[in-house]
């Protein structure tokens, strides 16, 4: 097939390319280390709204709006967007796509929804379906606090190796050409196109605790990566930087043990090798337990922190893999172990 | 672009192939108008399983293994799953995932989801991104009804606007080339072929009855159409049958009325139009109230019966548009009315 690789990975031989993104924080991730990357950091995590839920429709309507301003666009030049969140029936995207009425498309894949939206907006536009597509995803750490674990009023204690949902949304345009006229605030910048993608399989080792996603993750996170290797024939050598996303202090541990398995050690890694869930905060300062999580963790990451990285020439070529885990509420109970996913997305500069 | 037509419209040039597909359904939707056409009934809904939502992973399971055996091919064969249900984090699709080991991609558009998740494939064979792509959707009544309503032990009533979730599940397998040697056991087969799709729009008109579904949904099915025909320039002479899904027998009078506004009355329309939702059960017979409902509806009706007939010959083009309400369980509580959606995909046969 003309667009694939190997048993996993699609090429977009078009090369579509990033036209527009925008990362939105809340108060917690916008005085953490990658405080200065983000475009918008709210005041309080209720964004002026009643509830949460309102609060996190309202981040990623403004991230998507923001993103297509920069490419230089209107909301009517989108042709599709490609969205998803934690919150049960996509409460964030639904309400979202009926406030900037664009086609929709809801995409659930629990913290791996950025590279999710992704690699379906860059099949669309490489594909020829799309002139421009919009992606994104978005969490909250009070929403998915109460729909996943207990309701906040409860100040339940919560164990040392559950990770904080980020309070964050990350959106990006994506385009068949690069715009003309775009607003992006950079001296000069890079071109960043999607070059490749590898859809990730379901893995499950067994594990059952759900206090415990990096570990529950980090085989689908390494599983995803090295079938990207085998497929391009890369190397962790042909990419500046690896992000996996959010694995989380523990996660990230297990996830350089299983590369190290593989014959991938640490020093061929190197300092290229990151996880979005161990970036957003201080560790000693903040206490987040086992590190950041949720989609917008490691949507915000790419879309504040690496693209403006890349567009500055700091990086030329990333391969980004958001990590989720497929559990729901009530599987567990069902005596069910995490289903894990990943999906890779390789960005490359002009 | 090339591959698109208007503001909404997708066109598939290579024409991707219906290579296989597979209904399942439950006993009370094996004993309706629709039995003859199903692949799999249910002797007990809860499938020889310890939950009901251990037995719709399995109902989706076995329609998607059995959708790849009657294309000819072997689930290794598959470059894609494309599937999703109404459980909160796609429980149905995640597990079925894992067991089948194929990459996925989870989606989530409600009732929508089966012409939602046959653009996706689609889109993926005919640009060259997967040779074969799964596609499905399934819903338990079961499932469904205690995670929307009530518990079932509850035995509350209903009013009778309220639609009853179908316990019922399709896949199909959608190739870039037809099969040489498939399983289908009709005489001399027609092809189908999948030649346009529209993707929807939120379409909210205020409506804040989560018993009154199809009346929140028509006016997405509607938009949905008309956007069709005005971005292919067909009319509903063009077609053999259009089949919307699932509006039930409310929102059917309502899409009549609808269409009858937009200048396309009863005559225009003809016998041709029907709803998945008014065709699964006896109406007189069995107290299913407003009608069908649930992703697994339209999925077993057009998997099933519309299939059967296309590959006997009987329907050569049919526009499917399933339909569905993005509210989730707290949006009502939060004041929030029921965002709507319709996608639709054309189908001809050779």
């Amino acid at each position: 097939m003309k667009n694939k690789l190997g048993k996993q990975t699609l090429v977009f031989r078009n090369k579509p390319v990033i036209t527009g993104e925008c990362a939105v924080v809340g108060t917690r991730e916008g005085s953490g280390p990658m405080k200065e990357y983000f475009d918008v950091i709210l005041d309080d995590d209720t964004y002026g709204e009643k509830t949460w839920e309102k609060a996190e429709s309202m981040m990623l309507k403004n991230a998507i709006l923001t993103a297509i301003r920069k490419a230089g666009l209107e909301k009517s030049n989108i042709d599709v967007m490609l969205t998803g969140d934690l919150l049960n029936q996509l409460m964030s995207s639904s309400f979202t796509a009926r406030d900037v009425s664009i086609p929709f498309i809801g995409l659930y894949g629990a913290c791996s929804t950025m590279t999710q939206s992704m690699l379906m907006a860059s099949v669309f536009v490489d594909g020829g379906f799309a002139e421009h597509a919009v992606c994104g995803a978005s969490s909250h750490y009070c929403t998915a606090e109460r729909q996943f674990r207990m309701p906040l009023e409860h100040g339940n204690q919560r164990p040392p190796s559950a990770q904080w949902t980020a309070t964050a949304s990350g959106a990006a345009v994506i385009s068949r050409q690069p715009c003309t006229a775009n607003n992006i605030l950079i001296p000069a910048p890079k071109e960043i196109f999607v070059t490749y993608a590898t859809i990730g399989k379901i893995i499950d080792t067994g594990m059952k605790d759900a206090n415990q996603m990096g570990a529950a993750m980090a085989p689908a996170a390494v599983d995803t990566i090295l079938n990207h290797f085998e497929d391009t024939g890369m190397t962790p050598a042909d990419y500046d930087v690896i992000l996996t996303g959010d694995l989380g202090y523990i996660g990230k541990e297990i996830a350089l043990d299983l590369f190290a398995d593989a014959g991938i050690d640490s020093a061929k890694l190197g300092v290229r090798y990151d996880d979005c869930g161990t970036m957003l905060y201080y560790r000693e300062k903040e206490d987040v337990h086992g590190g950041g999580s949720g989609c917008g963790c490691s949507a915000s990451i790419y879309t504040g922190y690496l693209f403006r990285k890349m567009r500055a020439g700091e990086f030329k070529r990333a391969l980004i893999v958001s990590t989720g885990a497929m559990l729901s509420t009530i599987s567990p109970f069902q005596g069910e172990s995490i289903p894990g996913i990943a999906h890779a997305v390789t960005l490359e500069t002009s």
